[in-house]
């Protein structure tokens, strides 16, 4: 048997994730995982803005994680041992293989990590789910044009900076909002952003009237809230507005709507979203993509780490604070 | 020459628009129009939801009427003078006329309206601007298919009645939100729609519920609001909504927005919005095919008019409290 150490919901989380909202668990596993099953051995785990709503007891796109079950997450680790036909021992992983030591899975939806690409850890960063989201949110959803402006929130994240560099190598005119002014001089300095703004230290709308003289063809929006209406304010004729995450609201019991929806009308463009699951038969071509991007150098990656397992929860926090600074990851 | 009533705005509305925010005012008007242009005698004053926003003192779509100009207004009428060689005295035209007894005007923006088709006061209801909001904002916004749930909110207006009869005649389950009993007998009794909630008694969100239980694929929102909310957290997958109006927060000084605004991305759909302007070119093809639904009695019409220039504040504030029934207009 094997000791696995996990991290469980305790409790709902009611308005901002508390670190007792979990606990620390320790069982046992069995060596062997039983037919048709992997044995993984993680060795990082994602901080997504999307646990938050995993932690809510609804279902949405996905059904909410339940009291006493391991608290969801993408981790990436190595097959140690395998009792299914399409995996080998010494392979790498990533998927929702939860946030724990060890994790047995059935295989289905996991995708073989190509080391050749990248690190393990870029895996769960540019080259898996948040890079994915990015490359198919802004490319299939807002349907970016060369010349274009392309303005992105929360852009010192993950998503915001994949988001960022795959527009200006798409001919885009590229801002974003970020907080602080080191995020913003991050952006313009090392991302390749034509301009950012700080969002902590400028008015926002102000900030966007001077960074986009030709208005916003497409908004990539990772936060919701005043950023959201402000980017609303100076769309452009025809504009998207890619829905990608509302972080703003999601520790908010009463998380507000847009109230300049209305906009859009104006704008003769449209509101619409990406949900990252939807693409999962084509990953391969976004992960083939950015591979490509990051090998010629044409892409650069920003980690955040931390490590241990019982610093999950207060790493999770830095999300919502805004503390973290590019991808957010757990090392085991 | 001629002696002319006007509506002239003395104030900028602060929240709900007063009849205070309005003057009568007799001017002298040339009986012979300048050349170029024809003078007009009004015979209907269109009363739409439109007319709050145009009151307002900034540009959105089209700039807000200035203190001391004549309320802006969709009006229809005889030409009495003409010297412009497109019009001939007796044609009847309709447009942007102004809230007024007579008119001179260029021509620029007018319709003719083709009593063949329709009487006049058709000509500024389901013939009109309101009928080519319905007909373009739902067939070519949103794109509804045989066998798809229409959803409509202010559905017992002009545009909310036109939208639903065009639906159910491309094969849709029709569903409509109202204010009042009367309403909700009224659209499935006369209009064939094939439920209606009550707004004002029943919880929208359990009548969507009821009325929907595929869910909605076409949500056409006259209203915005609490009810924009309850249509969005019941999208089918692939749902379009298709904002026209938000006539609950025309009057507002805090507008609201959509705090469900994210349920869009998990429904895989988009939101966006019609003006009707942007289909001027088009109308005839509009005109046409409504003219030819009311010709052979498979579209029907209801309005609600009133009589005098000296009632036109008071007649408008129907709209904002929900009290007209079918399309509100002013009989000069």
């Amino acid at each position: 048997m094997l000791s696995n150490t996990q991290i469980i919901l305790v409790s709902h989380p009611q308005g901002m994730v508390k670190a007792s909202d979990m606990t620390l668990q320790t069982t046992q596993l069995p060596a062997q995982p039983p037919h048709g099953h992997i044995l993984v051995a993680i060795k990082y785990i994602s901080l997504d803005p999307a646990i938050r709503g995993w932690l809510n007891p609804g279902t949405t796109y996905i059904k909410g994680v339940q009291i006493g079950e391991v608290v969801r997450a993408f981790s990436a680790g190595e097959i140690v041992e395998s009792n299914h036909p399409d995996y080998q021992v010494g392979e790498y992983v990533w998927g929702l293989l939860g946030a724990q030591q060890y994790a047995i899975h059935n295989g289905q939806g996991l995708v073989k990590a190509d080391l050749s690409k990248g690190p393990l850890s870029w895996h769960l960063g540019v080259l898996g789910m948040p890079g994915m989201t990015a490359y198919f949110g802004l490319l299939e959803k807002g349907q970016p044009k060369a010349g274009e402006t392309v303005l992105v929130s929360g852009a010192a994240g993950v998503v915001g900076t994949t988001v960022g560099q795959i527009a200006k190598l798409h001919g885009c005119r590229v801002v974003g909002i970020a907080g602080g002014a080191a995020k913003c001089q991050f952006l313009t300095e090392q991302m390749g952003f034509d301009a950012a703004i700080d969002y902590k230290n400028e008015n926002v709308l102000a900030g966007i009237q001077r960074t986009c003289p030709d208005k916003v063809n497409v908004f990539y929006d990772n936060v919701g809230g005043d950023i959201l209406d402000d980017a609303l304010a100076h769309l452009a004729l025809g504009a998207r507005v890619v829905l990608c995450g509302s972080i703003s609201q999601y520790n908010s019991t009463d998380p507000r709507g847009p109230k300049n929806y209305m906009k859009i009308v104006t704008a003769r463009g449209y509101i619409t979203g990406v949900i990252v699951f939807d693409f999962v038969e084509r990953y391969a071509e976004g992960i083939n993509a950015i591979g490509h991007w990051l090998q010629t150098g044409q892409m650069k990656v920003q980690e955040d780490v931390y490590e241990g397992l019982e610093n999950f929860a207060s790493t999770l926090l830095k999300l919502y604070t805004g503390e973290n600074f590019g991808k957010l990851l757990l090392k085991i």
